[in-house]
């Protein structure tokens, strides 16, 4: 996306951008994650300390578990709090592209003057100034180089922010974007007062009643096939619905079929809609399973792949899991 | 347990041990976790890098996921393979006294001159020289340092052994033992080609059969009581047995009870033989688990503690359950 140098341009422009105005309005992206969360308020504790006006909203509501990290600054959910006023300058952090935004863009002027703060690869540089550093692990990681450009002290709020976003766009420092740039940040926060381990709980181990129900009737699908080198769970509608788990709370669980001892290929297979299922497929190692899930019509990486199988789960299983084992031997 | 100038000399002194002997012998403790197998097979190459004669023993089995880190090296199992000759230099890692060596001790000759490294606070200094550093988060750490001291190349297979040992003993950079130092140490061996994506999924999220079946046995039985502040889980005698899983399986799963939001206590009943259960407490943050245990004639730590009931597993959740909610509210 953009070279070295290219990077240190965008910030100096990012810091001459927030310098030279006033009164702005940062925004994520619509159901943020700790990333979104992070640089929400990263930027907002860095407005503060600059004696800066600002005004935080998002559409939806920002999840609970991320609200820590706003200490005593309010967030606005635009879905139902619609402010009686249009904003002229705009700072958007960890979006990918305008649309991301949401319907916040409605309380934009015409006219308004963007600052586009992010690190994803196919950001399409909708600013007016833009900072997208590709290589960076998290939103937040572009927000400690553009403290540093401003040389702003490091508030222990803003310590936070940075931290959680890290360990959250990383898997608690565990995806293969954890650099070492990454833990140089992080171990700075730490050395500057962070409580990583507080954060690390709070942000990765706590689960919901719905994630850990869900869980819990999950695991007891788990099955085995082919001497144990294939492994499965599935998630009914039935059982999404009485765990009370919110769709997203199944993201995640394939790895407990991969990560079992022996186990070359992991699958979930989750009942979207009466009829229809989708497949993610996790390979342990040597298995390519977008290969496999290509032999569906699906795609994805040597390592994490998906397609979607008409029929129900019991067909689903039987069709896929008989494939792979083919496959396999 | 040493001040920074302390350590320099212990340093100095270990680096002159090692490069004024020759045919050692390395020994971790037994059921030696991922930093002594880390530790063990770090110094095993400083060695090989230093053309040094060594041998490597452990009483019991390496166990199979640390193998990786050992490379061409060749450990034996004590219990197996009893060497045929003593050993007059020892170099001891991650044992916090000469117990823990176990049975490899026998092959010591009665003057070996003894090299103690380590990290626990509880080191007793049982060898002939000690580099003991009680806020080292692992013994790698103290490994990385010798590196230094004695001034050898970084190998790769060396930088895994380190790294892994860092990722094991801190629970993937979560414990509170992750200060600084040991991010920018991981920081440092990811520069150098540290694959710690793969290191981490093998290391922290891989469960063995016996593992995962416990898991679904035990969140078969996670239950709440007092609006959902006090969770539990139990594992019995049966339960164990039947799911193949070690004794140590049953560790951190605990924390499957403590981490659903809202809980304030979770706590883990494990019945240790008919008529005897072992209770772990755990703090979601305000509740003092350690006074709660000395109710029972436990102890432990604010945050973990436990204590030992006598009865069946049902009357001791029950009387447990019971004290618990009471000091609640
Ligand atoms: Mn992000
Ligand atoms: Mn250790």
């Amino acid at each position: 996306m953009s070279s070295g140098s290219d990077y240190a341009v965008q910030l100096q422009a990012a810091a001459d951008f927030i310098r030279g105005n006033d009164d702005f309005l940062v925004v994520s992206h619509m159901q943020p994650d700790g990333d979104a969360a992070g640089s929400t308020f990263g930027v907002a504790w860095m407005l503060h300390a600059m004696n800066k006006r600002f005004t935080l909203i998002n559409e939806g509501r920002m999840p609970e578990k991320f609200k820590f990290m706003a200490g005593s600054l309010p967030i606005i959910d635009y879905e139902k709090d619609r402010p009686n006023r249009m904003f002229g300058k705009v700072i958007s952090v960890d979006c990918a592209d305008f649309g991301r935004i949401g319907k916040v863009k409605d309380c934009f002027e015409p006219d308004a003057l963007l600052l586009n703060i992010d690190h994803h690869a196919t950001n399409d540089l909708f600013g007016t100034v833009n900072v997208v550093k590709a290589d960076a692990a998290a939103t937040v990681e572009v927000l400690y180089d553009l403290a540093v450009e401003l040389g702003l002290p490091f508030s222990a709020e803003w310590n936070v922010c940075i931290y959680s976003g890290l360990l959250t766009d990383t898997g608690g420092f565990r995806y293969s974007n954890t650099s070492p740039k990454v833990l140089q940040i992080a171990a700075d926060l730490l050395n500057r007062g962070v409580q990583g381990h507080d954060l690390a709980e709070r942000l990765l181990e706590t689960m919901t009643f719905g994630q850990i129900s869900l869980l819990k009737k999950t695991l007891n699908t788990l099955s085995f096939s082919h001497d144990n080198r294939i492994a499965w769970l599935s998630v009914s509608l039935d059982d999404l619905r009485s765990s009370e788990a919110a769709s997203e709370d199944m993201d995640g669980l394939v790895n407990y079929a991969r990560n079992v001892e022996g186990v070359e290929v992991g699958m979930m297979f989750k009942e979207k809609q009466p009829g229809v299922v989708k497949v993610s497929l996790r390979s342990g190692g040597q298995a390519n399973v977008a290969e496999l899930a290509q032999r569906f019509g699906g795609g994805g990486h040597v390592r994490a792949a998906g397609c979607t199988i008409h029929g129900t789960l019991e067909e689903a299983i039987e069709r896929v899991v008989q494939e792979v084992g083919m496959a396999l031997s």
